[in-house]
């Protein structure tokens, strides 16, 4: 497999800024996170009969790309799982500037079929209802057949409210240029196993399911994952599609966000701090500290 | 015209909740902000040979549906003016649960034309170097061919550290929800001219610049946008594509968005507060207090 660009010098760019502050201008040097498109490919069929189609051109923070496509394509359904994925490849010219090559074709196993054409509408659209949240909530239902499982998980409260500042310590990058988002994965004891950053929150997301996904760890053991921003619908699809059961956000969830949640078994917590935080659904997952 | 659903009882949804705070769980009733999808549709061409294609499915708060789609196509640089549209029409059947129809048709006038399938691809990509970050710049250098003008333009620096206090004011939905993104519109004087919440901050900021269209005021006089969250490059394309002088963002901007903005005349703040902010571009609008 072709190595991703993970060097963090890829992920800020330096930048002379003015300041005000107390009442007056300053200049100063200052870091900005970086934003360049990538664009996601698929290759797809079988010998002889070789497809290969644009799926997506996102603008993400450089680095662990292989891990975003990988994300990319488990949240909309295209695999399932890291061996339906056989090979990793950058193509098209490198951008001169950053020495990036911008464009990575995800070449998935034979067998693996999926409509192109009707990927995006028909996730949103029913006959019966025509577009709706109902109609999204069926296309997940269609696409997910089960719920996200560990029914009988258990975290203590204090755990929660401690992951954010733990994700924290590690936004590297954000530090530096508070232009990040981040996703990071939790074992039931707050142990950080994984933080991704990227300045969209969906691609941080992507990036840490990926990463799941190609360390064939997905749906298999008690998780948990948190946001630095608010959840949305599609941030929730995505840890069913992992099957992690427990979602913390650091910002607020959105109605059809709760609904996802709550009809996959997905503990859906939201406004997550030091002291406090609450709970949208399948709150039996979390205790009482003893 | 159809009417835009711009009652706010679309915008929050009562749900029970558990509130972990002070060490115990409290169960009460909260708001959550509404998130279902929308469906862009155009239906462009001369009379009987007239088409209808799915544009875009984006998940938003529901409201100001026609503005979000005005800005919609406005900064995807499919109409530059208000006069190429020349109606909005709800289709497909009404969601049981919320009465809303979330399929809008917008037609644009005869003569208005555009290459569907490389909508999306040509905007990042070019001939000599695939997909970065220069070839995106160059998109939009050939899509807006000018800058947003008015470089004399002057504000004072205590000026834009109001804003978001005023802004704040005016978010309804937010108070309720914690939940939704806002773009406000501001007059050199400080006064709030327009402000629009989503669950989306691409859409919030599509919602107020088709305001700006519809009303028949793009690119016509001195003004400033606030948005509550980080400053992407689309965001930027955005603004520049409304001829709005200058973007102050309460988060951080992108690498790409300080560099579009830089080349398009868009003074570009980031980090506004009360009591300070950075500047990242074409500084010279903004003045000490007199």
């Amino acid at each position: 497999m072709t190595e991703s660009n993970s060097n963090p010098e890829l992920r800020r760019k330096s930048k002379s800024i003015i300041r005000f502050e107390n009442g007056a201008f300053t200049e100063k040097a200052d870091f900005l996170a970086v934003e360049e498109p990538l664009e996601i490919r698929i290759v797809y069929g079988s010998p002889g009969n070789q497809r290969n189609r644009s799926l997506s051109i996102t603008m993400r923070t450089p680095g662990h790309d292989r891990e975003l496509a990988a994300g990319f394509l488990l949240g909309e359904g295209i695999v399932t799982s890291a061996d339906q994925i056989t090979q990793f490849e950058l193509t098209g010219p490198k951008d001169e500037c950053t020495g990036l090559t911008n464009q990575l074709c995800v070449h998935v196993a034979e067998g693996v079929s999926f409509d192109f054409g009707s990927l995006q509408r028909n996730f949103y659209t029913t006959s019966s209802c025509g577009i709706c949240g109902k109609a999204s909530l069926d296309a997940v239902r269609a696409q997910l057949t089960h719920s996200v499982g560990f029914p009988s998980m258990k975290v203590s409260a204090s755990l929660i409210a401690s992951l954010p500042s733990t994700m924290r310590e590690r936004q590297s990058t954000f530090d530096e240029t508070g232009g990040l988002h981040a996703a990071g994965l939790f074992a039931t004891d707050g142990k950080l196993v994984a933080c991704y950053e990227d300045v969209g929150r969906h691609n941080a997301l992507d990036k840490l399911v990926g990463f799941q996904c190609l360390a064939g760890r997905l749906r298999e053991s008690e998780s948990l994952a948190l946001v630095s921003g608010r959840a949305s619908f599609e941030l929730v699809q995505k840890v069913i599609s992992a099957g992690i059961p427990i979602l913390v956000a650091v910002g607020a969830p959105s109605s059809l966000a709760a609904e996802l949640a709550d009809e996959f078994g997905v503990t859906l917590v939201g406004f997550a701090s030091k002291n406090r935080f609450n709970i949208y659904s399948h709150s039996s997952r979390l205790i009482m500290d003893v």
